[in-house]
């Protein structure tokens, strides 16, 4: 069952990229893409706002949502009243469980289309790790990740800076897809979300915080104006 | 000992569908009708509604209850006041324990019933994962489930779109149920509960946010036109 | 020790009935009187109640405290400030556990009885299961539950309706008790609490909405009329 | 080390009693004295309470603890703000840990007395199981406990009037202490505490409630008349 | 790496005293003084203190900090708002980790110094249980503790009256420190803290409650006044 | 892929230093760096902060945290709403967990800079455990330590006074880097925070309290004027 979209745009959901069969020990696992839907109520509690992730998360993916929570209450936090609100964060038809810090980008989005009410571009996917101050870190897998966007049928990825010199496409894949390496959340929501007035307004509050310091996780600068890899 | 209705309505009461025997590794599993009941009370703590939900549920149920309570505090946490209310879920009879997501409809619509003292036609019966944004997403055994429903003798069974075309009827059940594929927990609603003044005004309020982004999971949306399966 | 009364009354205090060896799996189990005593406190946390059970409970009979308290907070919770509330539950003597939802009427009716300060008939026993919505379910050894009842001296035993069928008494056992069919839990507190003004109160408050759907559990409606059992 | 008192007063402090050797199966196990101390601070946390056991407590000795907590929340809660109180109770010198309900009492008059600062009687012993409605419930090893109490050169013992059948002392022990059969709380109360102005009044504050129903644990009741056993 | 002073004074820091080896069944283990550190900051949760202790403690190390806080709460509690303080507590390198309650004294001065801002006195080391009524208990272990303050060039020794016959010094030890047994929370603060007027307002508030029924634990009062052990 | 920075300076961000291999039991470990993140937001509840730390951290690593919180709680607290801030700590790619108390004073710098808002040093790296006190205690692996700053090409490095002496370095590390030994957070964070207006208020404001007592963890002062160590 197809559980994704690949044109359009929807709220608080995001294609995801992961890899299966990373954890036997084989050098060949395959990549597919990992829906993550998020959604933000009114709270149960009063003035005791919840983050609830599904999709029985392992240790590390946990820890994961923790450290995006850190992203979002920052970037959302300050104008809005977080602290009567539930985040809900779903990772679909994961019924194996699901470990991993690398879907923190798209959990990072979908929450925040949620919570702003944006719209995702849903012929993008994404893949990457996030510090508690919203630098992109690198992740595993990269390549396989980027052919299985590519065989869904989607038009743009979005990776790690530091993953970009990692990918290595083969005949059928190369020059299928746009690849885009990010070092900052900021950079993720600006090419995930659907242009509209409230992302400007969006991007244009995040513009000092979030970006500091992020060079640490940049040593491929240059490959990103090197366009497609091979 | 029967413990539900197969005519009439009542409030906060679903017939739900299992399989039993799914767990064994055989092929032949078979359906059995599993009434949901919700009740939501005042909480019994000032301003700290709690869901609570019972019948031995796995991890992987306990984990559907978390995504559906997304759902129900979208719908009504705008109007009500859900900090004072105790949402109480109840898998009646799972002594042995359930597990799986296919509930979540059941769930949703038992506690929106029990929530806005809606009543629910118990000639109904529904199978159907969600999403935290209240889209229907697949469930396995739904052969097996609607014949479950036309063995007890319900009029209509509500399955998930794009689990229209896995039902294969034999001779004996071809014709005697009227299948409803859904999409949104909004449809969900439009079918099992009782047409009165309250529903009209609960689907209207509901017109927007739920609805949007389902696309996503409705690859047979033409079978739907289709009639009966075969 | 005898722990319990036969006659008169007390508030928050019920005769309970459970069978004892009925996890060995030889058919030949006994029944026997479980009291259950009930207190209702000022809560230690303001604003935050609690409810409270002891008796080295098992998990199913942990569900089953939580599925009354259901019961207990829409009865009470209208028109009392249960957020002060701490509810505690003793099963009595139960030293290697409790198992099992049968005691769930028992815990409801001890419970409403310290809550609404209305005594319980001594002189009555019961077993049930309860839904949060207030019906009565049926429950396992009913015949070897009348028994006990009948060998400690009460005088009435209130049991499912839908495990009236199931009694089968011995000659030394026949016509001498009064056995009650039950389908909700006001017609199990009509039963056993005394005849006094709150009790007409309480009963006429809940009307309507906890007797509402009830049929669904009552296939043997007839059979109450029948009298008792052969 | 001596860490009990068996003459004068002292707020908050119980000499209770209880077996050891019980649970190696053996029948000739010995009783010992077991102090009892409770302290009530304001509490740490504004507006909530807690009750803190200490002394390595088994599963049905810390549900004792509950139990006991129905008694003084009831008893001092409707003329004092427990919320803003921690309430202490400390088992001394139980390092390998302790078991059983038999220091409810005990746990109960230490509580009390501590809360209502009323000093209790160090000459005096108890042992005794509690309902959350102050009834007392017998115990097990009541000969060796208040062949302990003698031992220890304390001038009155309590016990469940429902034990005080199954006191047997040898010629060494007989004569040598006074023992007080009773059936509720304020019985224990009336007996362990120092007579002053403060125990009158917390006694007629309790004369309704607390008594009530207490008949059901008394079938011995002519022999508290009887005088000692043999 | 030494890691506690023998002179001056320090708030919120007591040498306190453990013994090595104890746990290997053998007789011959040896004392080390055990650095504990306390703070006391503004609560992380408004109205919701906590007490926090580190150091890898067992069982019975955690029940005495907890015992060691009703005596805190009790004498800080009164005159200051101890529900937005959050009390740490430091067993200062203890990476094997820390059982038994005879560090009781030391935590309680070490939180009752942060707390009060009262120093302690470098030079003295202190070993003893407490009850949560602030007498000083019984503890094992007591000549080779002393021994390890005399070793480590201290000048004073806070012991438990009642392990005050314990100590038997050998020939290099005798007459090199001041012993002082003691019964009561008020005397260890009394001879641990520095004096200043806040020490003297502080034992004076504690005047009454603490001291009260501390005779329990002193049945070796004339050895105090007989100075040093042989 | 380098996760952290080497020049320059950024908010929340420190290289943190850490010894692989140390668990094997071989004396051969070597050292690496280890960043560091930390970010505060609004809290998610509110008057409820939290404390949340990701990285896989093992039973010392979380207890560290804890007394680090003690520090930064004591410092920002009194002059800052930490009640309605949720602080978050990120031990970058520490996939298989980490472990030990020696970074301790990296997590304070961390999380200070990210209160208060005062930029890191990108070229320090830094050891050191601390007290709840803010006094830095010894750690293990310094040598090892300092030669990975060195050889990630960092110019200064903190350590604790304690440890200035453990430090040997080879020929091609010697004379390298700066060794800063230091005995309290104030000078931990004096050496690493940039210099700015805000940082000279901040270490103004920890005069006093923090640096007391201190001269217990520094029986090496001279050598920190010695310089570099052979
Ligand atoms: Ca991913
Ligand atoms: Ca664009
Ligand atoms: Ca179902
Ligand atoms: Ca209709
Ligand atoms: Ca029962
Ligand atoms: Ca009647
Ligand atoms: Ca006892
Ligand atoms: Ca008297
Ligand atoms: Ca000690
Ligand atoms: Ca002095
Ligand atoms: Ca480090
Ligand atoms: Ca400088």
């Amino acid at each position: 069952y197809k559980t994704f979209l690949t044109e359009g745009s929807a709220v608080g959901t995001v294609n995801g990229l992961a890899v299966v069969g990373a954890n036997n020990g084989l050098s060949d696992f395959s990549g597919i893409v990992m829906p993550i839907v998020a959604e933000v109520t009114p709270a149960i509690q009063k003035g005791r706002g919840e983050v609830i992730a599904t999709g029985k998360l392992g240790e590390i993916a946990k820890e994961a949502v923790q450290n995006v929570s850190a992203v979002f209450k920052k970037i959302s936090g300050s104008s809005k009243d977080i602290t009567n609100m539930d985040v809900h964060i779903q990772f679909v038809g994961t019924y194996e469980g699901v470990e991993g810090d690398s879907a923190s980008v798209s959990i990072a989005t979908a929450v925040i289309s949620a919570m702003e009410n944006i719209p995702v571009d849903q012929s993008v996917a994404m893949t990457g790790s996030l510090s508690v101050r919203g630098q992109v870190l690198p992740v595993g897998g990269v390549t396989a990740k980027v052919e299985a966007a590519i065989d869904a049928g989607l038009k743009k990825v979005i990776v790690p800076a530091s993953n970009f010199g990692d990918i290595v496409l083969d005949h059928a894949h190369k020059d299928r897809i746009e690849i885009v390496p990010v070092t900052t959340i900021r950079e993720v929501l600006e090419n995930a979300l659907v242009d509209c007035p409230a992302k400007t307004e969006l991007l244009s509050k995040m513009g000092g915080p979030v970006a500091e310091g992020t060079k640490a996780v940049m040593p491929n600068k240059k490959a990103r104006a090197g366009g497609n890899v091979a």
